[in-house]
């Protein structure tokens, strides 16, 4: 779970990723809107101290989670509506990888060209090309804000695992909370009709 | 803050109110999806107990924040630039309801469709329109989904302050963040492109 080049798919930084449509500015008037501050940099990193050897366990439970729900599996499935395998494990190493960078990376212009990444992952324009698959063409908008929740709710338990306070953990949760609340608003950009972003 | 019939502009229930064009199937799947269940109706209720008489302490939070940030007030700006009072008034009466319908309402076919009614009042479909004004067309979609994180995390404190056990305010206020991010998913409808949502 560190040696990030040895992941497929996973292009951070790399120079086939392209420039995100989203200014810096444009991202500095989310993160006021988000009432974004050192403090939750902070947290975030020591969340990514918590998480790092945790990271297998997280990936179980969300895996479970979409695995336990048709109406979401469906979005890793074969044209014979059988879930991919391959897919999916392509995928879980991506996502292993991101919820560290969610900690640890800036949120500087190569994390916001690799959000744009990302979202155009979920979005018609680019799901499946990075795996090669014939799955579902979209996840639905819907689905990617409804996601807020399981993501932010289910993270919890682990921010507690490593002896932290009360207060410490609240605040991890808190800076975690605000992050994939960021990250879902820059996603939905190919979603949105001209202008309405 | 209770005779809902004397706030100008608002329809919940009444026959004008256009049919959501999203069904109560797909309304179950997102619950499911942000893991909603019985006993958040229950904190829902006991939210609604407690902030009933809070409502205006909230809403001066919600528009100090929503005035102190110019890319946020520009949303309630006329042609000159200058902030509408009489927007910001009638607005306001409707958001109060707001909180208390979010507590109380079945979450059923009438909520569904003014769902959609505030959905459309905030994209370029109808905004402006109820209360006449000439303000900016559309509220973007980037600050809909990041508004989220304010509306979630200063609900927090005015939920303690009726003296619940720490375990019964988290729940209210986990209830309360699920409702939002369903209510921002639901908003999102006429912002994304034909077949993304
Ligand atoms: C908060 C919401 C979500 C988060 C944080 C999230 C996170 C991620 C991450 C980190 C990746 C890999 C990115 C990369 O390629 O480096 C990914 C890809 C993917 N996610 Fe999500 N996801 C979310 C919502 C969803 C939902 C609702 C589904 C539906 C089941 C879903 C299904 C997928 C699929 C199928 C891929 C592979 C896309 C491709 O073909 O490249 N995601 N997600
Ligand atoms: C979680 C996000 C949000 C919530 C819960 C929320 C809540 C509401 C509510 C309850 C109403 C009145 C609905 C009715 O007419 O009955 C409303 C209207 C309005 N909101 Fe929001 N809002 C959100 C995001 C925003 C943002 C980011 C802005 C930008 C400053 C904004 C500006 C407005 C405006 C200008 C109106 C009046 C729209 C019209 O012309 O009818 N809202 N909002």
């Amino acid at each position: 779970m560190t040696v990030s080049t040895s992941i497929p798919g996973y292009t951070y930084g790399q120079p086939e990723v392209a420039q995100s449509p989203i200014s810096l500015e444009a991202l500095a008037q989310l993160q006021e809107t988000i009432l974004w501050s050192e403090e939750d940099v902070r947290y975030l990193q020591m969340a990514g101290e918590v998480l790092a050897d945790q990271v297998d366990e997280i990936l179980d439970l969300w895996y479970g989670f979409v695995g336990s729900h048709p109406h979401l599996l469906h979005y890793f499935t074969g044209p014979d509506g059988q879930p991919i395998a391959s897919y999916l494990e392509r995928v879980r190493a991506r996502f292993g990888q991101w919820i560290l960078d969610t900690c640890r990376r800036p949120y500087d212009q190569a994390w916001l060209n690799y959000q744009h990444e990302i979202a155009l992952r979920h979005h018609r324009t680019k799901k499946n090309q990075v795996d090669g698959v014939e799955a579902p063409p979209i996840i639905p908008l819907r689905y990617l804000i409804a996601f807020i929740v399981p993501i932010t709710a289910t993270i919890e338990p682990f921010l507690a695992k490593k002896g932290h306070s009360p207060e410490e953990v609240a605040k991890m949760h808190q800076a975690w909370f605000k992050s994939i609340v960021l990250q879902v608003t820059l996603w939905s950009y190919p979603y949105a009709r001209e202008g309405d972003f």
